[in-house]
């Protein structure tokens, strides 16, 4: 059965990228239009698009942005140093997501090897539109992978949005959903708001309705209650970054959702492709949680609602370790423990 | 020392009962003004007031109104009937507070001693008084008795507003703050924002910051990954019920902070008085848990955030069970577990 999303994050065309502007929804649809890779690098660090995967394919089409910009007149040497230049610039606009990293380096790569061919631009953004359609196809094949953790009748908690608008297909998390209700399962699905962005109210909610999920929200904090209430059968999170034992960084709250869920006995799966693993990372220990304003705390819908003058810790990431972790699922299929050993490194 | 709170919820004047406006604060502070028990029970359902121990006390003194309003020409019986009419409605304004219903017991209890005197509007109000009195001095009593669990030095972790704001008095759980630091403890206080009435962002950041504590406030979710970090030597928090064998009910969110802290080896704390415990429910599974408007998670800083068409489930309390609480603090001492022996129940 064919599996889709009708909510799509991005699209492409040649000398622009056309980003749906998450910070907007669900109020309003409205896409921004970058025409540079600093476009996408601010359009990137202030969040118009978020979610890992979705974040690497919006860097690879800058630099193929970029690619085009530097073209007319330039040596391969200088057309590649300013690729190379964007690519920092594109890399620093979100520390803790792996992909964004992995999507510039591949793309860097290629600049390389066509860097001295007359049709580099059409290559570059070649290189780009396959980044695309193979994050589209690694959902895909994660849903179908993962579709059988989630059985029929069951209560599935998710987190953040590890969905459709963070990918360029179905979704990571939301792939399983999606392609478990393919099968013909009957799902209820439980989204957390997912302070402070709310990506789960704004985002995760308005995109499983769009293709008639039933979904139920709440706050993070109700989410061990509702754990321990026997109305979720399954927790589904996505990933941002996992070290080569397993550990998981995501959103911010998903560790306390792991601890929740295994008092209650729970199984909690990660879905994410194997860009988002990180062979040189060993351990949760060693991955860099970005910390981000304090006005994301202190402001709800643009409104100051805490005490003047208060400090705020804001860490954007936590990380999960591994024994909490019941599967993960990439586009090879699904991984259980000990992950070192099983996972596609 | 003498403890103190520079902040107070409510005033009393024979006649009105003067509320501080909790919605509006810490952008300003509104007093309103209530005249009859109606007028509290809309109050303390409308969340003007919240906290156990003080929408207990304003119960007390909604009751001491309608002892007035009713005084004129009513027989004994007619009067004690208007004020059990008064006391069920009072008593129905929040479900899960036990100190609301033993306030209007209390209050009825006073009703029937004094019906028949010339005095019993004054003596309804002593009585009410009276309850305030108490719990200022529980409070301090709290205040001191546990304050010896947190160590110079520490971080401490406090959910949702066991503070001034919520009793009448320097709080349940800022007690043992105040207390603390008046014994010239140094102490880093992180805030959990609570949502969704950010309770914490809003009223414990204000009044902490109103007296000088060092706080730093964080998204509920952001709390399992501060524990983890090390940083925080003990978790404070109050409770709206405690059952006979120590479950606690207190904003949805404790249960948690209790799963992470005990993951991470640190203790969590109550404080409460001992009109929060309740010796007819025998464990957590029999505290009704009230649920309250999907506004409340849909909306943020008054403006719909969430998706239109979501469902919502919106708790206001969880149930942490008793072995995740280290030590339960009354005005009695600090209690340990077996809490079915040692509370004083």
């Amino acid at each position: 059965m064919k599996l889709y999303s009708s909510v799509h994050p991005l699209r492409w065309e040649p000398g622009a990228l056309h980003l749906l502007d998450q910070r907007r929804l669900p109020a309003e649809q409205v896409w921004l239009r970058c025409a540079t890779a600093g476009d996408v690098a601010r359009a990137i660090a202030d969040m118009v698009v978020r979610g890992a995967p979705v974040i690497g394919v919006s860097a690879a089409f800058g630099l193929a942005l970029e690619a085009r910009a530097l073209d007319a007149g330039r040596e391969p040497a200088a057309w590649l140093t300013g690729l190379e230049r964007a690519g920092a610039v594109l890399e620093a606009a979100r520390p803790t997501a792996v992909n964004l990293a992995w999507a510039v380096r591949k793309m860097l790569d290629r600049a390389r090897e066509v860097a001295a061919r007359p049709d580099r631009v059409a290559a570059m953004e070649a290189a780009a539109q396959a980044l695309y359609d193979e994050d589209a196809a690694l959902c895909e094949a994660m849903g179908r992978a993962g579709a059988e953790l989630l059985a029929d009748g069951s209560g599935v908690l998710t987190h953040c949005n590890a969905g459709a608008l963070a990918t360029c297909g179905i979704g990571t998390a939301t792939g399983l959903l999606r392609a478990a209700r393919a099968e013909g399962k009957r799902l209820k699905v439980y989204a957390t708001e997912t302070r402070p962005y709310l990506q789960g109210a704004r985002l995760t909610a308005w995109e499983l309705l769009q293709d008639g999920f039933d979904v139920t929200l709440l706050c993070d904090s109700a989410a061990a209650g509702l754990l321990a209430s026997g109305r979720v059968q399954a927790v589904v999170v996505g990933a941002d970054r996992i070290a080569a034992n397993g550990d998981v960084a995501n959103k911010v709250g998903t560790y306390a959702l792991a601890l929740a869920a295994a008092r209650h006995g729970v199984p909690l799966y990660v879905a994410a492709p194997t860009s988002t693993l990180d062979p040189h990372t060993p351990s949760g220990a060693a991955i860099p949680i970005e910390e981000r304003a304090a006005e994301e705390v202190t402001h709800c819908g643009g409104r100051r609602v805490a005490a003047e003058g208060v400090r705020v810790w804001n860490p954007a990431f936590d990380v999960t370790p591994a024994e909490l972790v019941a599967a993960i699922v990439t586009e090879h299929g699904v991984h259980r423990p000990p992950y070192s050993k099983t996972l596609p490194l």
